[in-house]
């Protein structure tokens, strides 16, 4: 099993020097969240996710978390773990001072997250979970729900889980049947069944706060009948104390493909008379409310593809460069496999994928600190809608190269990657539900090309796809003839990426399903210029850090990386664009298979 | 877990109608292997793999193989269940005849391997481990070997295995360091540990028939100092009965990501004194040996990618036909998932993939046969060099595919596919071993461009282009426009890769390392476009048979899986192309990335 060592000079780089960090000190409320206050917290998470979080991930995996009449017991050393990272403040870095967080931007939360995932995937949804029932109810609980349970949340005294899956609702919630019935004291009894609910039931606290999507009695049929409830496990007493244990269980773990650690539960409400429920804000609202965290959660998400994939990345790099196997090409003898063009080739693979990526990750984590603080509503509303147009594809698109990229690190070993021991298959094991849960990558396809292309005719889409124009335009005037290739590549890319979106935007109106079967290569497209575009910006950066005198080598590998990219990742785009505007002919030949589909 | 239906008409199309068979029973020896014959196996094959093997997959997967005290026990149900393929006598297949092998093309034991690994891939590497012994002992055993082994492995009363890897001569064979001392009698006393030996020790037999590569005392160093050696687990009186036991013994078992069932052994031999081997042919010439039953091996683990693609693509078909969940664009309600646009790509993604691997797969047995037995000399040279060029791009692209495809299995699904229970994980754990052994994918892109395009100056490579480029022509010359346009597609991807074939040509001799940095790309690209051929080939097969009349469905599924495989499969080899001619760019990018490997 390799150690894990947080990427943090590639981090710096992407905040200061990429996003800039600056734009974001330049916002009310994050002015001292500058150079120094953030190499000081990437230092110390760095240092956690190193030290402690990192050495738990083998064991978490190989135990795994273990249900005993309803009681969940965490693989060895996680509890300590998480009363370590709760004791050292992470999981409020980026809440609201008022209820004891730190007011960190995303930008630097986003990097820390990063690191937690690569450490210790199954581990951090915990936090990740609790996260969100953080959100849930600062954007939408009372006064008196916010102060009951947002400071033990925040402290990581008590976790948070999100309850929105039944067995019958999974990518569609309009379906939800879990019941909420008024007690008449102003609470309401729930009951049902909740399945694949994250850290439902663990040790590592005194109390769980689920939040339950449920249906009141008189709710309308669909997704404007859902309503959304704060269920404790344990009632809160008016002096903060805990109370009675409420009615609802964990019947019920998952024997999963990948994170073992990671209790998965199916939760039961309200099999002695109703579990008790408190409405977070308005009846029949509880669906848009659990959207408007669902960027950050999806954002957390494509983190987890960039973090296992970093993870991978390491394991796999250290491997190669020790391994010493076959003569190598144009080579002096023994020199390690890392030399070999193929294997240096997967490598390269790995590593311009995930810069790219993590730029793309980081980028859309600041356009998120623009549209929550920006003095300008304007510049909130812009920062807003281009954040809502990247978090799909930063879901869709770094989960689903996660899968690749975890499988990659499992091929540079060659047979020792099939073995468990190695390591390997366990990032490639993890990394697998990535593109599954919160919203699978279909969803995100569907959600970039109808909600954030289609409905506003492409205008966001355009207004990205200028931007990346203009660094094409850029890159292609410098008289570095690398940095010159760059630009001319990016530019043919984002031209065929606009031809795919304007195909799209003509064609949904008149033909949906058309528009629809190529949803997925658009994602991807998008998400492959957009990664080559952060990436040609880099490479511009790094030549001129480099004119200006700079030795540091990082700067030549940020090249490097780039033109890697430009070479070997970015000219699939084209092929993509093109698969995405033949819907037509797709769609014909798709139901000439469905008509007879039961083998090959 | 979904049942296994062998796709007998896919595998019927492309045997009679594709291939087609008329062009094998025309060879010496395979008069009687006509289409009724053929279709009596293949029902049989399926009878069995559907109805035997395919129920113990799970419980495979589930309890494992067990080591104890050197002793391996084998999951319930696995025993019984080889002694039935055994005495149906499916091991002797294509075997001699002479020695109790039913003497069919490899066309036929083709199709019926592929069946086999759909069904369990783990229990199927018992016979494809065998038969590679019997290949060894076949063509390079004395025929007094081939009295005493042969007729016992094609009866499966014993099985057989391949002992090549050591801890460190893994994809290196050169530095094999087991030790063959001659004996003063004949024969020779081994000593060494192997591992990664498949099915190195079970209970399948009484008797397992391990070949083994060892040096003797005065080899010379490196790949011309090795030879191969019989090493029976118990020696065999002359009489044929079993003697004592030899001096090996499995002394562990490798904990793996998938195929759970297969032991893959840590093998010792010689630790009282020396096993007892025998010599395979002349000495120092093992590795050679091994190498003319390479290309059987790999086309069999090539033809694994395609049996678990299969496989898992009927499982995610069947849940996608039955499940209900969410609006489908443009439909009436209540549909199962198989009609949201995005699922249905995904199943022809695999479907139409598969079609064109399990094409590309049979197409290459046909060449081995006529290899082995076409009464022209001329033409058995030109189907062996045919073949030779094929294996890598079977084994190199079926299998990473494979690993894609059970991956979009999984996804299918959506969050089941991530618990083990539904099976579909299992799919995507047992494919990962596929482009690793035998020779992973660098070492077949490797070979593919080194050996098999670059030695002949890419006169083997034009010959199939030419032939490529042929039936583009002819599909362009149709009066059907779908047809016409699938030429056109065909037409300019064979062009980008024969731009990509001749640069590598014209490059390899002045820059190695910049040409192999291609190897990957070239290859997928080369599978990818061999594939498109023979859709395309097969899709012109189709719309003639229904302008004369056929109203078989399957022949309009044929077009439309072609159509589909040509807009968004065949889409990607332009840029796959593009990428193997920018190699010395990229080579020195890969440098800039490896002076500071270890973090992204």
């Amino acid at each position: 099993m390799a150690d894990y060592n947080a990427p943090l000079r590639d981090m710096q780089f992407v905040i200061n020097e990429l996003v800039p960090l600056s734009e974001i000190t330049a916002l009310p409320g994050y002015e001292e969240a500058g150079e120094e206050l953030a190499g000081a917290i990437l230092d110390e998470a760095a240092k956690f996710a190193n030290g402690v979080l990192s050495p738990l991930n083998w064991i978490g995996d190989q135990q795994g978390a273990i249900l005993n009449s309803n009681a969940v017991t965490t693989p060895k050393g996680f509890k300590e773990a998480y009363e370590q990272f709760s004791q050292a403040g992470w999981i409020g870095l980026a809440c609201d001072p008022e209820y004891g967080g730190q007011g960190l931007p995303a930008l630097l939360s986003t990097a820390v997250n990063e690191m937690w995932n690569s450490a210790n995937m199954a581990f951090t949804l915990c936090p990740l979970l609790t996260a969100g029932a953080i959100d849930a109810i600062t954007h939408h609980g009372s006064a008196e729900q916010k102060a009951m349970y947002l400071p033990n949340l925040i402290s990581g005294k008590w976790a948070g889980t999100m309850n929105l899956t039944e067995p019958n609702a999974g990518s569609d919630l309009s379906v939800v049947a879990t019941k909420a019935a008024p007690a008449g004291d102003g609470t309401y009894k729930i009951s049902g069944t909740k399945i694949y609910i994250t850290y439902g039931e663990h040790d590592f606290t005194e109390n769980i706060i689920h939040l339950v999507l449920a249906r009141l009695p008189d709710a309308p049929a669909g997704v404007k009948g859902i309503s959304l409830f704060i269920v404790p496990k344990f009632l809160v007493k008016p002096d903060g104390s805990l109370g009675v244990r409420n009615d609802l269980k964990c019947i019920s773990l998952e024997h999963k493909l990948g994170i073992h650690a990671s209790p998965t539960a199916v939760m039961s409400y309200g099999e002695s008379g109703g579990a008790t429920g408190f409405l977070v804000g308005q009846a029949n609202r509880g669906l848009e409310y659990m959207f408007t965290m669902m960027n950050a959660a999806r954002l957390g998400v494509g983190l987890e593809g960039v973090g296992i994939s970093e993870r991978a990345y390491q394991q796999a790099a250290g491997y190669a460069m020790q391994r010493v196997q076959g003569k190598i090409a144009a080579k002096p003898g023994n020199l390690p496999i890392a030399h070999h063009p193929d294997v240096s080739r997967m490598l390269m693979t790995m590593r311009a994928q995930i810069q790219a990526m993590r730029a793309l990750a980081f980028f859309a984590a600041a356009e998120s600190d623009k549209a929550m603080r920006h003095a300008d509503a304007a510049a909130r509303g812009a920062a807003q809608a281009r954040l809502d147009f990247l978090i799909p594809i930063v879901k869709g698109w770094c989960t689903e190269q996660a899968v690749e990229i975890t499988s990659l690190g499992v091929q540079v070993h060659g047979g020792m990657g099939f073995v468990e021991e190695t390591g390997a298959a366990q990032h490639f094991r993890d990394a697998r539900i990535t593109p599954i849960y919160e919203g699978t990558t279909g969803i995100q396809a569907n959600d970039l090309l109808g909600r954030k292309i289609v409905r506003d005719g492409g205008k966001e889409a355009k207004c990205l796809l200028e931007e990346m124009k203009a660094t094409a335009a850029s890159l292609q005037s410098s008289p570095n003839m690398e940095i010159k290739a760059m630009g001319a590549a990016l530019g043919s890319a984002i031209l065929a990426l606009n031809r795919a979106v304007e195909w799209v935007v003509e064609t949904f109106p008149k033909n949906a399903p058309a528009a629809l079967a190529g949803a997925y290569p658009l994602m991807k497209c998008f998400g492959i210029v957009a990664g080559g575009w952060l990436l040609g910006k880099s490479a511009a950066i790094a030549k001129a850090k480099i004119s200006q005198g700079a030795s540091d080598h990082f700067y030549a590998q940020k090249i490097g990386v780039a033109t890697f990219y430009i070479h070997h990742i970015l000219s699939a785009a084209a092929g993509l664009a093109q698969s995405v505007r033949v819907g037509e002919e797709v769609i014909t030949a798709m139901e000439h298979g469905l008509n007879d589909l039961l083998t090959s």
